[in-house]
């Protein structure tokens, strides 16, 4: 491991408290104690432009800045805690925590089903506590890994993540690192693991501080929020250092089971070794050193294999990634929308190829981006990736955050979720999906720089200029916007909500219950597409076979049964799923038909000569 | 292959002339002939945005340029010839030719020894046909392989010939294409592969339309020379196309047997299949088709053998690279020279590095680049790293262009000649190294851009504000710096020139002539340091064994020898090489001492047993 790498921020140790700040290009660093009482402490800078203190007698809660070069003021890059927000003073923080999880050896990508969900506009309080008292309604629901947007301190009270500017900071109105750490071993004791999504791609823009201190950022490659952070160019060692102890503090102290990178194709880097490897050479020396399993999952829009594929392939080692266009395939083919990166998708072909390739465009053109785009996956298994018909993104990012739940119909939801929950890939489900939630989950922040909000609430007006507001324009400045975005928790027994909660159940314990949805062997899996409506799925797993007919037509259609004999076992169109029933028959013959409802998932399961009926 | 891709410019088929140009986003393109006769033709643009017509009866010298939207006249980006220079109309250009290689089959990395000409600079005339009357002299040097720096059409009349325009057409100065085949032809018959140095990374400045074709460069990207080249956005395929196009020609029309890419670290590209692969996997097609062996070099410096590394390995699959850190550790040692980047060397520990590890920065700290730098290097045999003491580059871009010859001891240029030549890399000869020619190789443009050709000066001559010119500053625009860059050919019999130039032969056939040297693999030579100034170097090949000792010192050294017992077989100081002689001894026994005259090379062979004299 690179020598140079060390931790930085305000850490105890043996009683005392290190501070480090990296500044190399720095005169002179001093630490300005600001309360309990206002001292100046000068700072030692070594040859990799740490600056450093170590200091008795600094109680938790100490706050502190830095003072650069006898000019400016700065909080702490590395601040664990901003308790005046993103322009104030750090805080000195630390807590004892007794950890019940010692059992806990962490979760595979290959046995995970993905809740996601928004701190903030998961509960009324919108708090770790709130989400802690949720773990068993997590838990019976039968998802076991919870995937946070980015909690890492933000400007304002409310945001989805992305603008945080402290990444070793947890945002303030989310909880303490105590509530933090009770939700982590909370959901561990019931076999839930913690992915936390972490945002390495950019900073702020508001509150950032980090070009003050170190060439954090450089002018050689443009990413869409400016100038890119500096991974590869003079000084990057501290850039690379800064997010790595930032992933190791999360996965090691915190016992977060693994990160969701944001947007790692934003992080430019032509180093020999690129930051995902760094980053996953380290995480894979923590697993050793923990005994824990410490999942790497990407955001990656270049259908690329190289950041999932191990070194000896000459890959970045990371566990996998998420794969938006299974979501643009199946949306599409939902919704019927096509405009914008919908475009390259809205045919049954895009489906089935998502199934078969994984990555829809795979070295073809894709006419959206105006090139040929992607590779072939080869042997990398099918749990490699992650799929959701609904995420934070493809809602919130739509004009007026609108559910699937609002735009299609009972059946085609029904549909839409056996997709993804019977498919060879890692399910996620966006927080409330699994009941029909009907609430928006509507863009929102909370900026305080002035021009900065009305850009931001502008711009977002001018990008969706094409769509009639009916001068209902959610302004994501506007603080009921993030309050309309809560989850309304409204399902019951019965209704439309609480069956569709019931099917989420049923699909989750069938998917991790039956031996063939349990291998996700590239090998296990065959797909046939018929028609522009049907695509069947074959799953197998030794003499197991089920066979599952998606009809994604607005009609009733017949499809000839070429393989054995089956028995069915889920139809999301009986009437237990309140459905109309009636079409697809409970038991079918090799060489005869089998008629499906429209927008309908079957399943049948072969029947065995030993144990036919 | 990708099936939008095609040959632009204008080629003959079947009697007839087809005319391709890429322009995507124009609404109408016009091919307008204007010698003989003007005539405007009407194109058709097909679904990937290339134009074309195809007309019966044009003649070889017809003249033409496109006119772009009725607005612009365009000279043909993949233009073959451009008689009036870069900005004139394009020529229409064909001629048969009497190839008499059919027996060759192209050579490999780890045979061949390569000597790099500036077309312009090697002899008076400045032409192919005068490198053709020299290739018997360089064929009795022993070389095997003549690399021409980028020979493609560049605005005036002398540059080094990264400045190219059109990549598609030879420099009028240099000949026309059949002068240029029968340069190849004539090498061919000689045993000589012709490698060619060609520029993908940016195009001109002076003379270059392509942006007012098609999105041939992107904003998202900067390069040394501006916007970089759009390998990767938008329409990137058309730019890769043009590329690859070129790569293939050359290596099929013209049969070169190989391409230096030059700085491939400036061609950004994040997509799944990096333009360095695609390129190769082209090129190893044409091998399978015409059964002949095609070298594809990157000049890179990323330290990252990504590059140069089979597909298997995640790697893009060329089969060498250039090795400055191997020329800059060498160069520093025999100079003394420690500013800008050569302050990154200077001890001989950085040459053992080169000798041991290939790359002297895998993965350690460079106080120059200001990080860590590069990646280990595995399992990659020597023959793919491209070794020097010298180039266009290291020689040309000094202050007054001036080579070691003119800057260290003769006994020192025979050491730096030993170095390169017994070294397990590929060796690089540059022109006129091999008798020690002492007339500078300078930086020379003919920029017809009045503005362009001030900065160019003016930049030149700050960039090297540092040192002390004495009036003499070689503008880079006088041509008389052109003339006094080209070789004088002084060398005579007894001269020391004349001995250098027989030394180089020497070790040019001892190299290809002796099985250690030879054996080129990475287990088959052992690299000791003794103190500040000896290199010993143990090549080995099944019972054959030499040991070559460097002295860098410029006293006398001596080395204790542990190995085996040896006959001397080369000595640097020798009397026969006009040194001084008397120092090691012709044969050496086991545990005894070795004097070593300074700044020596001596190379002594395994005695056998049953051939001990």
């Amino acid at each position: 491991m690179n020598p140079f790498y060390r931790r930085p921020g305000a850490v105890y140790s043996d009683g005392k408290c290190v501070f480090t700040v990296w500044a190399p290009l720095k005169e002179k660093v001093i630490l300005k104690i600001i309360y309990p009482n206002e001292v100046l402490h000068s700072m030692q800078c070594d040859a990799w432009g740490y600056w450093t203190v170590v200091l008795d007698n600094i109680e938790v809660g100490t706050r502190y800045v830095y003072l650069l070069d006898d000019t400016l003021e700065r909080p702490d890059p590395a601040s664990v805690s901003q308790p005046d927000g993103v322009h104030g003073a750090s805080e000195v923080f630390y807590a004892d925590f007794n950890w019940s999880d010692s059992e806990w050896k962490g979760k595979s990508l290959d046995e995970i089903i993905i809740y996601e969900i928004h701190t903030g506009a998961f509960t009324v309080a919108g708090t770790f506590d709130a989400i802690t008292d949720k773990l068993d309604y997590l838990n019976d629901l039968g998802i076991n890994a919870i995937e946070l947007m980015p909690i890492a301190q933000f400007p304002g009270e409310c945001n989805w993540g992305y603008d945080g500017v402290y990444p070793f900071a947890i945002h303030s109105c989310y909880g303490d690192i105590s509530s933090f750490k009770k939700l982590v071993d909370a959901a561990h004791n019931r076999g839930i693991a913690v992915i936390l999504d972490v945002v390495y791609n950019h900073m702020g823009p508001d509150g950032s501080y980090l070009c003050d201190f170190a060439p954090y950022f450089t002018d050689r490659y443009k990413t869409p929020w400016g100038d890119a952070l500096n991974f590869d160019g003079p000084y990057c060692d501290g850039v690379r250092n800064y997010f790595i102890q930032n992933a190791i503090r999360w996965l090691d102290e915190f016992h977060i089971d693994g990160l969701r990178m944001d947007a790692v194709h934003a992080m430019w880097d032509y180093s020999a070794v690129h930051i995902m490897q760094e980053l996953s050479e380290h995480v894979r020396a923590l697993e050793t050193q923990t005994g824990r399993k410490k999942i790497l999952i990407a955001e990656l829009d270049l259908n690329n294999t190289r950041y999932i594929n191990p070194k000896e392939k000459g890959g970045y080692g990371l566990d996998g990634q998420w794969i938006d266009e299974f979501h643009h395939a199946l949306h599409s083919l939902l919704t019927g929308e096509t405009d914008g990166y919908y475009s390259d998708f809205g045919a049954l072909e895009h489906l089935e190829k998502a199934f078969k390739n994984t990555y829809v465009y795979n070295g073809t053109y894709s006419p959206h981006r105006k090139k040929f785009f992607g590779m072939q996956v080869e042997d990398n298994p099918y749990s490699q990736f992650v799929v959701f018909s609904q995420n934070h993104d493809h809602i919130g990012n739509r004009p007026v955050g609108d559910r699937l739940s609002t735009n299609i119909s009972f059946e085609a939801l029904k549909l839409g979720a056996a997709v993804v929950l019977l498919s060879p890939y890692v399910p996620l489900i966006f927080m409330g999906e699994e009941y029909g939630e009907k609430n928006p989950f509507l863009y929102f922040v909370d900026h305080q720089d002035e021009t900065l909000a009305k850009n931001v609430s502008e711009g977002r007006k001018k990008e969706f200029s094409y769509f009639d507001f009916k001068d209902d324009y959610p302004d994501p400045q506007d603080k009921d916007v993030f309050m309309r975005s809560k989850l309304s928790w409204e399902y019951s027994e019965g209704s439309e909500n609480g069956i569709l909660h019931t099917l989420y159940k049923h699909l989750i314990l069938f998917r991790k219950s039956h031996p063939c949805l349990i291998n996700k062997g590239r090998d296990s899996i065959q797909v046939q597409r018929i028609g522009e409506n049907i695509l069947i799925i074959d799953r197998i797993h030794n003499a197991h076979h089920i066979r599952i007919f998606f009809n994604f037509g607005k009609e009733n259609q017949c499809v000839y049964n070429q393989g054995f004999q089956y028995k069915k076992v889920l139809d999301t169109s009986d009437v237990i799923w309140h459905g109309s029933g009636g079409s697809a028959p409970a038991h079918i013959e090799t060489n005869t038909s089998v008629s499906l409802n429209p927008l309908s998932a079957v399943v049948y399961e072969k029947v065995c000569m030993e144990n036919r009926e």
